[in-house]
């Protein structure tokens, strides 16, 4: 398939290039920014350049995997920029991959971000209403519903993913309130000190960017009834912060004592309150989580390793 | 209050501003262009004007209601600009809005095509899913999601109300495909031939524009627990095709005959075959429908008549 990835220079993005060219696909990537990258079609631009999105589309497109996106902190910050983004340059790809006549598979990444906080204690599950208080999150629940309705027209053929948390992912100024679960990685594996802002009872929704990008690839393929609504919660590892703490710090041969928590309030409620997840939907669609704690954590140490070692 | 009423130079929107002020509303009045009105401060610009916004909002802000729209036949014909009116100038708004630091009361005009078609043949109710088929349909139910976020956070206190078929429209290129419900009132009001582009066994929900103008006047003091989504589906009457042609040549002494059918299929499907509609929600809340076919042809009756006696 000719696949066109937005937001291929991010972290998802060039893991899940990575992988779809890996299983056989031309990959078309684009992004603003894109460091080299073999066996793919490199466009750098901003789709809200229409030469761009036309130099994108002009080979042809049997898929389109929507990554790009301002994340929750950075769209409170910017509200407007924020839903240039996450909502109209959404629009204008859908658009497009409306025009290819073809009714490509649509790819969105959406995120657990649609449930909002706090969630049900009880857990959540394919039947929770979408309920997001992020702006992000309001975001993608839109782009979720005019992506079911552009398919039920037959333009496309979409599937929205809501993914969890994402780790490990580098430590930078990414604009995501939830960077903490990917920082405990880097801190401890450099057997540095750790404060973590939630507490050691919170309970997190986790998946290794490897998954991800799995998830991605497996999507294309996915067959079976998709629900009416084309969306699926992605499975997810639920995993409390002292657990995650105790098994990056053994696989890292770190010492003990390194973590000490300091829960914020607000963060504790928006990241660290998640109850159980019910992702049947996906589940039966052949989607999988990392599978344990151990696989997880070892699964995000290799990505820092793999990262650290092409620097 | 002051309540800002966007789109007032419309159909429903010039009633609806006349019913503001007859209950003791302050109304400013905002649209690209409008017709003098009594006892209202008027507004002439688009709201993609950033200057038009804060005069609007400069005198302060109890309430919004969110009127404009491209309805269902324009935005498929012109998908982008749709989209510029439909779902970012209503964001524009509902910024404006929060930024105005009161909470105000949000009435967003949604529309029965967030239910899509066809539709359930045994019924519409409150727990019956969103599945828009049309553009419009699709704008609507994404802006109804964007304001239970924003009511969520706080921002604003939103309500969407979804309106039926509202009758008697002037006759002019609305950009409806559904200009057939208001086109039989005035062809047999005058005593001409109408081609009905339903059957005659068709049936569809109907409002009329006083009864619509009543709506909103009711949801800015409308009290009691609202629903988490923040819309409500208005009552509306189920009316069959021939027994409302036969209501309005009665009232009209119009002579019989005048009506003959030719369904057109996709118009059949869209307007024609409302199941029953359960509007528990609404009805519990307040909000009316007509009351009977008898009324609901008087009203529209007499709304074309007074429009007659202004020209």
């Amino acid at each position: 398939m000719r696949v066109i990835v937005t937001g291929a220079g991010g972290f998802v993005g060039r893991h899940t290039c990575k992988a779809l060219i890996a299983s056989g696909h031309d990959v078309v990537r684009l992004d603003r920014a894109l460091m080299p990258a073999p066996a793919s079609e490199s466009i750098e631009g901003d789709l809200c350049d229409p030469a761009i999105v036309t130099r994108a589309f002009a080979g042809g497109c049997d898929a389109v995997v929507r990554l790009a996106t301002v994340p929750g902190g950075a769209a409170e910050l910017d509200p407007l920029s924020a839903w240039r983004t996450n909502v109209d340059t959404s629009m204008l790809l859908t658009e497009a991959a409306a025009r290819a006549g073809t009714c490509p598979k649509f790819l969105f990444a959406s995120s657990i971000a649609v449930f909002g906080a706090p969630l049900p204690p009880e857990g959540v599950d394919d039947d929770t209403p979408l309920a997001p208080r992020l702006l992000y999150g309001a975001h993608k629940a839109m782009i979720e519903s005019w992506i079911a309705t552009l398919t039920r027209r037959g333009e496309i053929d979409g599937l929205s993913l809501r993914l969890p948390g994402i780790v490990a992912r580098p430590i930078a100024p990414s604009g995501m309130k939830s960077a903490f679960m990917s920082d405990i990685f880097h801190a401890l594996r450099g057997g540095m000190p750790f404060v973590s802002p939630v507490s050691a009872e919170a309970t997190m929704w986790l998946m290794s960017v490897d998954a991800a990008a799995k998830a991605f690839v497996h999507a294309l393929a996915a067959a079976g009834p998709l629900p009416g609504d084309r969306a699926v919660t992605l499975p997810a590892l639920r995993v409390r912060m002292d657990e995650l703490a105790t098994e990056i710090a053994r696989q890292s041969n770190a010492r003990t004592g390194l973590v000490s928590y300091e829960p914020d309030a607000a963060l504790e409620t928006a990241f660290g309150a998640l109850p159980p997840l019910n992702a049947s939907r996906a589940t039966d669609l052949g989607f999988h989580h990392d599978g344990s704690t151990e696989r997880l954590v070892a699964s995000a140490l290799a990505t820092i390793a793999r990262t650290e070692g092409q620097k």
